[in-house]
């Protein structure tokens, strides 16, 4: 006999679902948090004007090296890796999503691999709960583009919807172009894992998912910015607060060691090359003459800073981390 | 009547003496632990080959530029400040120690500014335990040299000994200057507080206290490197475990973004100037031509990286956080 106390029992993967005291499914499915004998809790927080923005950092994926760049030697990659003394072999990129706390609400861009990244990935939530915050407490989820590492964390593999509450915003040619069945049918076999990631993610909720045009003030001080190429409708954004800024880069570029001291080279993960690379010299160009407060997705944690242009090319500078926020 | 109970109760000053579960005097005196509003816990774990050193950040300073630099006008300073995207008024000078645990032991490099810093600083202990460990369990304190902030973490403002059962070891040279009661006399009145709080410090175990000279493996696998001028006795060391190296520069440099870039700047800290000068280029030298990995005090959390020397000088590249170990 069916009753609602089989049917919850039956029924694990209902949102939020308390697992133990203070946790949800979310918790238990994704890497348990830093203990005192790991690293510390991968969240940094800082202003910008009077919004309050937390850097979430959900680990590293080891990229390979070779295949990696479309137009660059390996030994010009290899002499860039050098220069930042990262690793000869393989790229640690990282994942690094934005919370923004703002008139009372909490707000993300982005969401990062969930439990469906390589198994150096999935810290976010441990990360998120580190820094005091509660997934159903979320109001906004805005999305910058489609890719995988973006969006898996909206939706547990089981179904789960990690943030119950949450509005989601999208970019409207994000979209258009993910949702398309006869661009899925068409696309070339390596791009179709892609459409079938955006169909698990949205597909229990595709009425309710809403969408935002380039130009548009997609929350309160958030305002999005055309920097297509990467993906059709890939989105940045200006966060402004009286006078204070930062440009939320998202992803014009990768890893800043190579595609920032080297903005003319194409990751492979850029679907139109040449409009992204467009897009990416243009960026990098306003943000060094205006001195700017950026963050990227894929610069190491905290994935915050400026860039310098120097008489060798540009530079991405850290924020010096700082105890007092 | 004096019995040994109400001696304990008239002494609450015994050094580790429990006030709260799990806690000491030096927890209550100091900043509280960070809360879930607040910034992450300032600590970050690497390996050395089979060597865990844990960085501890103990907050930052904010040092007027006026009169910071012997020997470089203003506006080369707010030149190299503003290449660094730093604030363009003062310099935030932190400051971060290191915990080596090695067969079994746990080692400190130097203690922050204990209760006696100003209100930014002060945030050590907490960030101790955040990152596992507990004052008691301390079993050797090793310092680089005896100028305040390295050294007041060692005792409270109240007299306690922060970490009781830590045997203590100091710079052979450095002991025999600042202890040296005619030197105080004749020294400079800008200099004799720095007498004093080594008297404060070090007066209740001065027979206690072991001194180590260059070239001496301090503990196994740390080994004192001869860095003299910042003072008379200052200690860098070389941290070796199996093929893996840490040049640990202690105060070769203060605040990379200015001395790193400009090594040939004598900042006031420096007692001799020339001497500091010699030892700094000659290390900076070293570790650009080994490709070293190394740690500065004063280095923007978690104060390490590699020193790059490019056609337009040496530059330090920090570590990119890693969530793994």
């Amino acid at each position: 006999m069916l009753t609602r106390r089989t049917m919850m029992a039956a029924t694990p993967a209902i949102a939020g679902l308390a697992t133990a005291a203070g946790t949800t499914r979310a918790d238990a499915q994704m890497n348990p948090p830093s203990t005192a004998a790991g690293q510390a809790p991968g969240f940094y927080r800082y202003k910008v004007g009077d919004i309050e923005v937390t850097a979430i950092h959900d680990g590293f994926a080891a990229r390979p090296l070779d295949g990696f760049i479309r137009n660059a030697d390996i030994a010009a990659v290899k002499a860039a890796m050098a220069e930042a003394f990262l690793p000869d072999a393989a790229l640690p990129i990282t994942f690094t999503t934005l919370v923004l706390k703002t008139g009372g609400r909490t707000i993300l861009i982005d969401t990062g691999n969930g439990d469906s990244g390589p198994p150096t990935t999935g810290r976010w939530m441990s990360n998120f709960r580190a820094a005091g915050f509660d997934p159903a407490s979320v109001d906004t989820v805005v999305i910058s583009h489609f890719h995988a590492d973006h969006i898996n964390g909206l939706r547990l593999k089981d179904g789960t919807a990690v943030f119950p509450r949450a509005e989601i915003t999208v970019p409207d040619a994000e979209w258009a172009y993910w949702t398309d069945d006869a661009k899925m049918a068409s696309a070339p076999d390596g791009l179709k894992p892609g459409f079938q990631i955006v169909r698990r993610v949205f597909g229990p909720v595709m009425k309710d998912v809403k969408t935002y045009a380039a130009g548009q003030e997609v929350v309160p001080g958030l305002t999005a910015v055309a920097a297509y190429g990467h993906t059709p409708g890939h989105m940045a954004y200006m966060l402004a607060s009286g006078s204070a800024k930062l440009m939320v880069m998202s992803d014009v570029t990768n890893h800043p060691a190579l595609f920032v001291r080297n903005p003319t080279w194409s990751a492979v993960f850029d679907m139109d090359a040449d409009m992204a690379r467009a897009t990416r010299l243009k960026m990098l160009d306003m943000a060094a003459a205006e001195r700017a407060h950026v963050s990227f997705y894929h610069a190491p944690f905290p994935a915050t800073g400026h860039i310098l242009k120097g008489s060798d090319g540009y530079r991405f500078v850290p924020v010096q981390w700082m105890s007092a926020i």
